[in-house]
């Protein structure tokens, strides 16, 4: 079993808030990242696949194709737009790190099965310094 | 002379357009940057002065002040915050990393010269691919 | 289970010997680690914790919290410290990152268990060529 | 248990092909690797040990020898070399980072065990997009 | 006056060796780079062009095109391909980082421009300890 | 006129004070860099040499030279050592990085006159936030 990682990149705004809550709940709960005028982040998204390299060619996966499908799934989705308006995967959810890497897992895995391999892990950097990673368990 | 450069982070949302500009307008000027409903960046900033290390300490300025300056002027008012909405600096400006740089220079300079340097360059990282430096001329 | 990451720095000095070993062995064994006059470094230091997201706010802990907890059980003892003659942690211990590492773990996971998380990795960068990871057992 | 990495360096010249096939079948295969006029990359190999640290000295292994180790089994036969013409653990296979990063698991494997490591994993980017991880089994 | 950068990438197979030159001169003058079955590295390229930000729109160019114009001069022709036997611009001439920077001038100055920009410098990492910048002087 | 940049690394101890002034002046004037037992850094040092390219061989010096050079006349005398007390031309100086970077120069220039080239810059960064350039200037 041979592991392949390939990684993206894209910028989006959010806010992490809770529509029933206060506004000095959700400034206690979320600190700066509940200012209702938004702010936003440079992404860095890692995507793990787990598979046994074809004996003939050594590959796992084609990874031109792995690149079109979070391309097509998640990029074109996320890339310059607002993660609490505009994203249809994460319609009524807070889009904290953690749950927007839950929710990438759901998008990406049926479509990594299909070529072939196993998802293993989404890690998804916010910045240098707050890093997340989900294995779909 | 000598010159030393301090390197801090801030992360904000921004939207490039201009009100007078009809939509498909902006669209073709600024890209998806345009986005109506604003997408955001983990900025990168390096502030460099220049000056003679002091004959007795070795030191230019003190990076603890330099530091310090820089949070009050600018990160105060940039982090987590929107730069077309929340940023005194940055009124009636298209927020492109061009006119934030300029920008900052003005509100860093006079500072920087009661510390005793000279503000050499603003260098503004919007993502590890687009980067913007200003010499103040 | 999702796990969250902080990414913390500190600069120290240190020196692998052991006092009972003659210079030519600690020579051996710690090759220019055992300098007598010290040296130093820069490290990063990564502190993972897993746990389930709250279901409404999506937060597995107040990365805020574990923040300051680094900073209070780790951070205020080793930066700009000597890791042979300051730090209580380490009392006793040569300092290798083996067990830096492993004593930061003793340090951090009572309080990353009060915080609602479980400690999962320390890992600590001595250089970009030179990582320790820890999991606990 | 303790895991312990060390990082490398090497450049290489390779191509993606199969004699067997039809160059438009390698060019659909392979893309723009399978360039009969070869290419190349900068790689960065971490290799990763585990084992329990020296209740003495702290360490796990020598990193030095490790170091020397990987130099001598990998480095000096690929460094700054022709994959395909010039490799004599990769003769017969295509260089593929999965090919590439298991058969380098199988030269350092038997020097690890004999300076008191387990081999836990070799981590293989072929570029920073580009990832490959494999665990030996 | 304000500089945008803008970073791309590449990887390429190269070769350093003069023809006239008996192989141990070759060997001498250019090292290991000298392999006559070729290497191979990952570029990084950087291109700063200055230029006054337009009073209303705050940008120097169209960044979006300066990327389409190095895409299309430069990118198309040196990525995953061998510099000696496949580059237009870099006939005749031995593919060091600073033939291959300077080359790269001539290529793109005409067309930055025609975009309303001025070339300021091209620098190009071949691996990150090696580093090299012109200014086309 | 071409640049070309070799990035080498070392990791030293230091302390910042004057003897003169008393512990508490000390700690004013360089805060935590003063604590008398030391503390460390990994350093990252650029030197930069300017010249035109040899027509023939498309070289401004061989690097391997440079590198022999940095490695003879700097890296030698201060990797893993105490830059206050062990290296003979620090002797009697604040090793702040200001007086590290210029001294520097003047160990390096002679040599790499001699190797062709003409010194343009030292860059040293004490880590990624604090970064001192000197021109010899």
């Amino acid at each position: 079993m041979v592991y392949i990682t390939r990684r993206e990149h894209f910028s989006a705004a959010h806010r992490l808030f809770l529509p029933d809550y206060p506004d000095e709940r959700n400034a206690d709960v979320f600190g700066k990242c509940s200012n209702p005028n938004w702010h936003g982040h440079n992404y860095v998204l890692y995507v793990t696949i787990k598979g046994e390299p074809d004996p003939d060619t050594g590959l796992i996966v084609h990874i031109r194709h792995v690149s079109q499908l979070i391309d097509e799934k998640i990029l074109q989705k996320v890339d310059h737009k607002n993660l609490n308006l505009e994203v249809d995967f994460l319609k009524g959810k807070v889009p904290t790190s953690e749950n927007v890497a839950t929710s990438m897992w759901k998008e990406l895995e049926p479509g990594i099965r299909e070529l072939g391999g196993i998802l293993h892990c989404i890690r998804l950097e916010q910045s240098e310094n707050n890093i997340i990673e989900y294995y779909g368990e």
